[in-house]
């Protein structure tokens, strides 16, 4: 058992209540007593991507059964190509078979598209059932699994469907990162990195002088700067839940020209933090060109990026594509899109006046 | 245009936001003022069951049109054997193909199973977008189309699916009433008079006495008796909302019974509300076997039933299947049935202790 009170990493309050966020290694074992600590007492409903099959998800399984769990396991193959309903599908028929009710609890276990699809099914079966998420990538870890945003594909685009469907626990178990594959820990550094550029300039510091360490998941500071980029997504979500407001956007830093760079290069050929890094990059070619961050800045954002194995440069790419995908984006509203830019290091802010001027030249100059 | 303050119904109150729910005569005209009141500014998507379809669906665009909205009309066959994820999908398509973003605005028209399904696209589009229901069917208006409850069938299992999203505005127009058959009618009614068993001695005593007027829709007091009727839905929902206390349980009143008697008969023998008031028969069996009620007011509950032209018995039906069938019922947990159970006119409670074979000879006692 590990120390549990020093793991807890944030309390995320929302209007379908509070949940705890538990980052640390070996809390796989603790996740029945955690569960138990949520008050529910229903059967734990597992869905785990069968790479986790059946190690690590039989380790989870048991700590469910010590903590008084009656426990079901489904393993599927769960990724980006099959993000859809008939994937939903075969979770609901799992649920129907078992009589599943208001009561029981669905356990998600895997990366961010487990996460996604799972949470969308407990989202929908009977109007929303208990879901706990135990992330077990990077980015799962310190972006997906906090906040209750579920998403599913249809032919005619990414995540159009979902619900926010808040999570009763998140359970993190960094050593579940040791066998991710190099470059999706990378992806992952970067939603963590991001953190640091928007929110936390002692953070991004941390990230900067400890690139090595981090990368090797060495000692007790990965796990730590894990469990800060967590709470600061915790923060966010506890105050900006629906991202009405103007807190939660600022977490799509990157995310605008990366959502372009992943569509016009076809789905796949870079990885979603991968994109990220490149759209920081453009972002903050924006802001240096706006005159809001200067020219050390944006080297100091390329080289942590770099030296976390990230791209920072895109190749093949046309830039009139690139800025067309980006006005179809879905933070774009009424025409004008809501940029977040860097005003300083841990400091962003929304711009919604860029000219596409600026945008063209910021994105030209991460071009090849 | 109709006097708008004398048609509010009620305000409800969810965690999910504020809203009226409108009922009257001709205030369909009103739909686009009142969708102006609630600060939405998105284009409208106007599902219609095909029914409503090009009249009196034509009539809520132009509502829509003249309060400045952009509309956009799809007409689906929407019935309990459609009423699952393929039609969802159809409606996806739709929304997909005019790129319908997170400020535009769902509105439902039509009966209970449109506000269902409707209900549920709008809760998964995008994370859940703004949605209005505009109910057709008397048994829509002053039950399902209040609370947020959506739902879909699929093949394992009737209303498995679904999702708590609450509406920004309902909006009731009599008048829709004129065209739907009498069978549908009562089964209104049915859901209707049960909320004054329940809650609403003066509304039972209305109920009983103006038969004829309230079935004929004659007259002001029909109306004011489905504003009632809404009144006490929209109450118990801000009360309770979720279903977790112990209000909202009171709705299901007969409905433990009418769902086994819906499927043991085989859907679509029983419209809901008929076999509801079977169920209301039967429930008040229980009730006065246990001591809670006299003959007396069984007796009236089955005039009252019989007046608004409902069954109050059941014929071809075993009492051990309709017992086994009340045992999947959603609301048994853990293996009790919580009975919802009068004490007296208007007035309702839960009961878990209730002897299987007191069900069985109440059960026994409204069979042919």
């Amino acid at each position: 058992m590990s120390n549990q009170d020093q793991n807890l990493a944030a309390t995320v309050n929302t209007t379908q209540g509070s949940y705890r966020v538990i980052v640390g290694r070996d809390v796989i074992d603790d996740l029945g007593t955690e569960l138990q600590k949520t008050g529910l007492k229903g059967r734990a409903f597992l869905v785990v991507d069968e790479v986790m099959f059946p190690n690590p998800s039989r380790r989870a399984q048991e700590a469910l059964e010590r903590g008084g769990y009656e426990t079901h396991v489904l393993a599927l193959e769960i990724g980006e190509a099959n993000k859809n309903l008939e994937t939903v599908q075969i979770v609901y028929d799992w649920l129907a078979d078992l009589l599943a009710d208001r009561s029981d609890i669905v356990v998600a276990m895997g990366g961010g598209v487990t996460g996604d699809l799972v949470g969308f099914a407990a989202a929908t079966w009977l109007r929303g059932v208990a879901v706990v998420h135990v992330p077990t990538s990077l980015a799962a870890m310190v972006d997906s699994s906090i906040g209750g945003k579920t998403g599913v594909n249809i032919p005619k685009g990414k995540n159009l469907l979902g619900a926010f469907h808040q999570p009763k626990l998140v359970l993190q178990d960094v050593g579940h990162l040791k066998s991710l594959p190099a470059r999706e820990m990378s992806a992952g550094w970067a939603e963590a990195v991001k953190h640091g550029f928007i929110l936390d300039a002692q953070l991004l510091d941390t990230f900067e002088r400890l690139a090595p360490q981090m990368k090797a998941l060495a000692g007790e500071e990965p796990v730590a700067a894990i469990r800060r980029s967590v709470a600061i997504k915790g923060e966010i979500v506890s105050a900006d839940e629906f991202e009405t407001g103007d807190h939660r956007v600022l977490l799509n830093y990157g995310h605008t020209i990366g959502h372009a760079i992943e569509k016009v290069s076809g789905y796949g050929t870079y990885l979603h933090g991968e994109a990220v890094a490149i759209g920081m990059m453009a972002a903050a070619g924006i802001a240096e060109r706006l005159g809001m961050i200067d020219e050390e800045l944006v080297d100091r954002q390329r080289r942590v990026l770099e030296n976390y194995d990230l791209p920072v440069r895109a190749s093949g790419l046309d830039v009139d594509a690139l800025i067309e995908a980006t006005k179809s984006d879905k933070k774009s509203r009424g025409g004008t899109i809501r940029w977040v830019l860097l005003e300083g290091p841990g400091k962003a802010t929304t711009r919604r006046d860029v000219p596409e001027e600026v945008v063209r030249e910021a994105v030209l100059a991460i071009l090849d």
